[in-house]
């Protein structure tokens, strides 16, 4: 079989549609259902339930969500209140999201986006948004809390002579989009490299309960699936061909602020290793966001002592590439591999090398109760701002404006060894405040935040009561231009008459949210 | 072996010691070891860290928590500042939470408690109080976020000629208490019937990350362990004997609102049944907490169609033996059992069939995320109070005064198949309403919260976008006279500029709660 490396691989977004396409499909059923994205479209219809692939900036279809958008706006344009349900793995690519954002044509969307017009439908209430654990949704979906999918949308790599789908970059929830959609629209792009074949660990021991049984996983690295999906080719109704890239931004070099967070981590990990808390050497498996931070941490552990790390998450980075080359990562498990294109021809041209020490599971597995729990993952989450007990609010701006969503934090923090969240410790010039009197929004639980890091320290608040915590948190995470006036909040509440296990002063709390959105800055004097 | 029944022990609260308990301790190792209460507190110096055993009424030592408090307040009558960091199971029995907290030398007290001096103690910040997830508990001690463990009190039933201890009417933490303390001493209380022996299933295969391996319990009724606890002789130090009751009180009568809640939750059991969603007959294993509403759950669940169901939840009260013995109810796992005399009287009678239908097991376990995931567990649990968005306030009073604390109800939440909060819509006589425009403590997030159930009806939120959820909360939960309060909260919410994903006003936010704080009442015309 002919291997496309990236260099004979198109530019970015360009599409060369049937050039290396043919080879992918391999068996002769599949092949007489090839039709154009527009007439796979046409599959379809208003008050539809869509599932498509996609998590992160990496599988999602190329052509056929765009065809899609094109087919709502025009059925909208011609008077017809045309609407679907969007069901995904977690954001999808940037320039889809808006497409289908800027369509108008979303009824309801679940469960994660990251980009700035869906956002924004969503908080004009245009655009229902349900935002839920990551690895809630295969089950919720299967269970039928959002009704029956009519259509399921999913890129593939290529298509095996017995009728077997080889995953593309992310596998997010395609396995239980395949399961459960009515008709299935299979998009084969052959700008994945061939390499990329079995990468992949498809799980299909999952089930509804009360017929669960064991996952038996007990090592980040071990395999318990087929490297491919199944599908019931009797509802495949289309299948189009297309051979475009992924969008992944190649990563930039960590700030300071950044690389300050980074060392807080690593001192900690070796705080936590001398107190005979954490295996010297491997420590053990880290699960890591996206971003600036996430990425300032993952470069640190190169200069650290660390050999043979493993990471347990949801999406691998160009970053990863050089831990895993260098010996730092034994081995990284996820559910999207979400690389530049540089990144991607690194991967490529040392296949036989990366194949060893890199799976991509679904994220019903990647994110799993079961084994974030067993595993004992750290996680490393970032977050909008924490509150003096160690609430994180992780989602809402201000309380009431969508970010992006909880994705999988949930499942790390509640679940894993050790719940870390880092950011730093202003925004927007320092206008506002990470640490707050309390937080608007609450997605983690003052009992599920062990660690709190910014660039100005760590506060570890694990086996402490609240009054004790905020102190920590304060002294620790706090901007100094910020933290006399939380300790007066604290002390005037701990002086209030019934103050409690956790004193707060309601009429205050959320002072620093209402200074801002009447001055523009949480700062109580500007000019400072 | 003689086997004492209920009609032969001693009146509740009655000390015999020495009577029939010679026949308990059967390994002469330990014999030599017997001690008065008041010989084995002495082990017990100030800063330790103390772990006893108890989980809800069952299994506190009788004899050494006393004696314990009286060592405290002499030693520090005497101007010794003794203090201890006490651990236990969950709550443990009223009058030993009271003794201990009155003595005022408990510096830290983890994981729960649920009586009102420790509560008052905690509130005035004269006790440091951590209140975590339960499942979390043995993790967290063994991997030491609270020190070195330096005594262990554990209440057994016995000792086997081997050495090995049969546990009481609790199994909660002590094997990780009898695991990890420097030295143990035991009560071995011969009130506790010898045919308990059997019924608890302790789980050896626990470990700290990397060693975890899969928990291979499939069914609610799964034997994974053994019969009695390992302990290591040489630390143990003394050994105390009794014959005392547990002190649980026989249930109450359901009320007219506890009934009108259990109404609606098995209305909703008969929906998803039809919808497909949850299996005919046998449903899924139900979790529920402790008091008048889930009593009155189970207590309908007789009326229904179900035959054969299960549960896997933390208590087993008077109520369950009464479904076990009808038939409602197959199975019944938990850790602890938590039966007034008259049930007891009932269990022992009848040993040789409860034997079969009933097993204690660690709370390691009857709270484990893997196990509550893979058995798709149906979580129902009492609360403060919930929001209109659905995140709901378990543990604070007002925000700031801590009533009991989270307990398991976030294990089984966060990690089950369907989570559902019960709660009266109203509390103190209608001037607190139990759905708010937000809640100032949030221990379950809206990400979590799927049904919320009250007098008034059932809100079923899955799928629901937060401004959809606010309507149907409103509408079917809370009391008729705060709906228009909460309505036109909402509208001008929703109206405000930048109203978001989940519209607030900030400034009014906990607008009921500074009303009640003000004025004693939520209500806006008190005379309504």
């Amino acid at each position: 079989m002919h291997a496309p490396t990236l260099s004979s691989a198109p530019s970015k977004a360009e599409t060369v549609a049937g050039v290396a396409s043919a080879g992918r499909i391999r068996n002769e059923n599949f092949r007489r259902k090839i039709v154009s994205a527009e007439e796979a479209v046409r599959y379809i219809r208003s008050g539809d339930t869509v599932a498509i692939s996609g998590f992160a900036s990496a599988g999602t279809p190329k052509r056929v969500t765009p065809a899609l958008a094109d087919h709502i706006r025009r059925a909208r344009a011609s008077g017809d209140d045309f609407t679907i349900n969007l069901l995904t793995g977690a954001s999808v690519s940037a320039e889809t999201e808006r497409l289908l954002a800027e369509a108008d044509g979303i009824a309801l969307r679940m469960p994660y986006q990251a980009e700035p017009t869906a956002r924004g439908r969503i908080n004009d209430g245009r655009m229902d948004y349900v935002d839920i654990h990551l690895s809630h949704v295969a089950q919720q979906v299967w269970e039928g809390y959002y009704g029956h999918v009519d259509v399921a949308v999913v890129e593939v790599s290529g298509i095996t002579e017995s009728g077997e789908l080889i995953p593309a970059t992310s596998v997010g929830n395609n396995k239980t989009w395949l399961d459960v959609a009515e008709k299935i629209v299979l998009e084969v792009n052959s700008w994945i490299p061939d390499a990329m074949s079995g990468v992949h660990d498809i799980y299909y021991g999952t089930a509804l309960p009360p017929h669960r049984t064991p996952i038996q996983l007990t090592d980040v690295e071990d395999r318990i699936g087929q490297e491919t999906f199944r599908v019931d080719p009797a509802r495949v109704v289309a299948v189009v061909e297309t051979e475009v890239s992924d969008s992944a931004n190649p990563l930039t070099a960590p700030d300071a602020t950044s690389q300050a967070i980074a060392g807080h981590v690593l001192d900690f990990f070796a705080h936590e290793v001398a107190a005979g808390r954490l295996p010297a050497d491997t420590l053990l498996p880290l699960q890591s966001g996206i971003g600036n931070v996430a990425n300032a941490v993952l470069a640190g552990l190169s200069d650290g002592p660390y050999r043979g790390l493993t990471c347990y998450s949801e999406v691998i980075q160009d970053g990863m590439l050089e831990l895993i080359a260098n010996g730092t990562v034994r081995y990284a498990s996820s559910t999207a591999l979400a690389l530049s294109e540089a990144g991607l021809d690194e991967f490529v041209r040392n296949i036989d090398f990366y194949r060893n020490h890199i799976v991509l599971r679904p994220q019903e597995i990647s994110n799993h109760p079961e084994i974030v729990r067993r595993l004992g993952i750290i996680a490393m989450n970032g977050m909008l701002e924490a509150d003096i007990y160690g609430n994180v609010n992780s989602t809402h701006v201000m309380g009431t404006r969508i970010m992006n969503g909880i994705g999988g934090s949930g499942d790390f923090t509640r679940n894993g060894y050790l719940s870390m969240f880092l950011s730093p410790s202003t925004a927007r010039n320092g206008a506002i405040s990470s640490i707050v009197p309390m937080v608007p929004h609450v997605d983690h639980t003052e009992h599920d935040v062990q660690v709190i890091v910014t660039e100005q320290g760590l506060a570890d608040v694990r086996g402490l009561s609240p009054r004790r915590r905020s102190r920590v948190v304060i002294e620790r995470c706090a901007h100094p231009d910020f933290r006399a006036e939380l300790h007066d909040y604290v002390d005037r509440a701990e002086a209030a008459p019934g103050a409690g296990q956790t004193p707060h002063l309601l009429g205050e709390a959320f002072s620093f949210h209402e200074r801002f959105t009447r001055t523009g800055t949480m700062r109580a004097n500007p000019e400072q």
